[in-house]
């Protein structure tokens, strides 16, 4: 059978364009022994992937040039050749970026098809959700009455953190970029304050204003996406002992000269402030428990997937730029099935 | 009585000079109720008194203008209207720059007079010793194997923090400005790997020449004194999961414009980095068994202390400036009885 397959084809400098990736038709066989036959349903793009394009050394391997890129993916099995799976199962994998594929039995994870939609599992109910929960319950250790600072906080990630943190009952501040994405965090998410920081001339004063808004003296816990001035106003408005769980540093990832680096960082020493960086791979114990309360918290209406859909393999780029030009709103998915 | 204090006449704008500062003689009434009167023996100078000296926020008030300064001090009590002190009495107090003074009671400590020299609680058996017993045991969780780089390592916490991880048995790499304590650090200290960083044009490339050679791939922990390019130069070498005990940034206390900063804050993220800066006021139930530690390793000839003495008030300043000149080795002290 044919399958799309999304491949690079040079490593990116600076911002991605549409040339460094080549969309190609491939034949996929029959599954061998041990190998199941997928069809994607959907995919997810998010900004770490800018980091696999480049080769430079990090937690994962770089993409390999004229092969398929990589990402999660929730697919449903059509053929298998081992006993684990059958045709119509439900699957989890990091075999994205192609709508068609044979894998051993071991790349693939069963996922329940119960009350979540299948790209849930992409967003919520994924790494997505579990980066989130894991960045503010284990990293940040988030206790009562911390005020949260979340930046990127309409992104994938940043929207189910600032969820998790206004289910436990916690004072919120997002940042996001454009009045669209502002009205989202106040109206949809009901955040407690919402900076439009694209709107902001120094993101600094826009915090300190906003916490003062809501009563605060500070912020506890930031989850951070973004780095540069948003990690600096976040050093800027630490209350003593807060904790930074450093998720991402997404102004940083297409940077090819000097990055942006915020000026304070002897307040690290000042306040005893902890910034600490994670991912998720190294927290998978925690996935049971994770699973257990966003399931919990979906049937109880109190988490909402927000999502970016793109349709098809061939518009899968639009919603990786969309990533770095700020239009996506919530996780960036593309449907394929 | 007459006593010398030394007192702030005007906060320095970058680094201070004589003409900020004034020897003032007082006279010292006899104590009141519950009033100690103390000769002080040994004061001590450090560079977060930098700190103190401007008005800006931090975890300890500015010093206030016109009065005597404050910081560590061990002195002999010369008459008591207390019944917990009398005269012959070893304390320690934050009552330093002066010579003879009154205190309530409440403002003193006792310190044993045993086999540990009187300044040594200025010093590896006082808060100097606890900042790096707590900065590499609780902060960085110093465990076995890990390899240990010091910034600073010449200096008074320093020195320190260097013998508690080679008392521990661990890969040691100290960081000092100057041939002069290079070879302190190896001969003295019994280093496995030295830095003059002023001989160093690159500091990166000077680390990773220095891990190399000991036959390790990265560092695991990180005891910062100075900021800047040493925490550049700490966060490319850090091993995957690496902590670093904030306890200075000794490069910028100085700095009145842009300061120096690293420019690769996102391996805190693609390698899972802990940076957490603290204070030792905030750990002092780790006190009593860092006392006995010391006290061990003292009697056991593995702990010794590494100073700078000026003799007498007059001479305070420069033991304080000799600390941002980069004259000092060791614990800056000055002996005052």
């Amino acid at each position: 059978m044919k399958s799309g397959e999304m491949h690079l084809k040079r490593r990116p400098v600076g911002v991605p364009v549409a040339e460094d990736f080549a969309l190609v038709s491939v034949d996929v066989p029959p599954p061998g022994p041990g190998e199941v036959q997928v069809r994607n349903l959907w995919m997810a793009v998010d900004p770490a992937m800018r980091g696999r394009m480049s080769d430079a050394k990090s937690y994962v391997p770089p993409f390999v040039l004229d092969g398929p890129m990589e990402g999660p993916a929730i697919g449903e099995v059509v053929a298998s050749e081992d006993p684990g799976f059958a045709p119509g199962d439900l699957v989890f994998s990091r075999l994205g970026w192609r709508e068609l594929f044979n894998a051993p039995a071991g790349a693939l994870q069963h996922r329940v098809r119960g009350t979540l939609p299948p790209q849930a599992y992409l967003g919520f109910a994924g790494p997505t959700g579990l980066t989130a929960y894991v960045g503010l319950l284990r990293i940040a250790e988030m206790k009562d009455g911390d005020v949260v600072f979340v930046s990127a906080a309409s992104g994938g990630v940043g929207s189910i953190a600032c969820q998790i943190a206004r289910i436990k009952g916690h004072k919120v501040i997002g940042s996001a970029g454009g009045a669209r994405k502002k009205q989202f965090l106040l109206d949809t998410l009901k955040l407690d304050a919402a900076i439009d920081y694209k709107a902001e001339p120094n993101l600094t004063k826009a915090l300190a204003r906003e916490v003062k808004a809501i009563g605060a003296t500070g912020i506890d816990v930031n989850f951070e996406n973004v780095g540069g001035d948003h990690l600096q106003a976040a050093l800027a408005l630490a209350n003593k002992r807060a904790r930074f769980a450093i998720c991402g540093m997404i102004s940083q990832y297409n940077v090819t000269d000097a990055p942006t680096v915020p000026r304070n960082l002897t307040m690290i020493m000042t306040k005893s402030l902890r910034l600490e960086g994670f991912i998720v791979l190294d927290h998978m114990d925690l996935e049971q428990q994770f699973l257990a309360d966003m399931t919990a918290w979906y049937e109880a209406g109190l988490m909402r997937q927000a999502e970016t859909v793109q349709d098809g393999l061939a518009r899968s780029l639009d919603a990786f730029f969309g990533l770095f030009s700020g239009e996506n709103l919530g996780r960036s998915l593309v449907k394929l099935g």
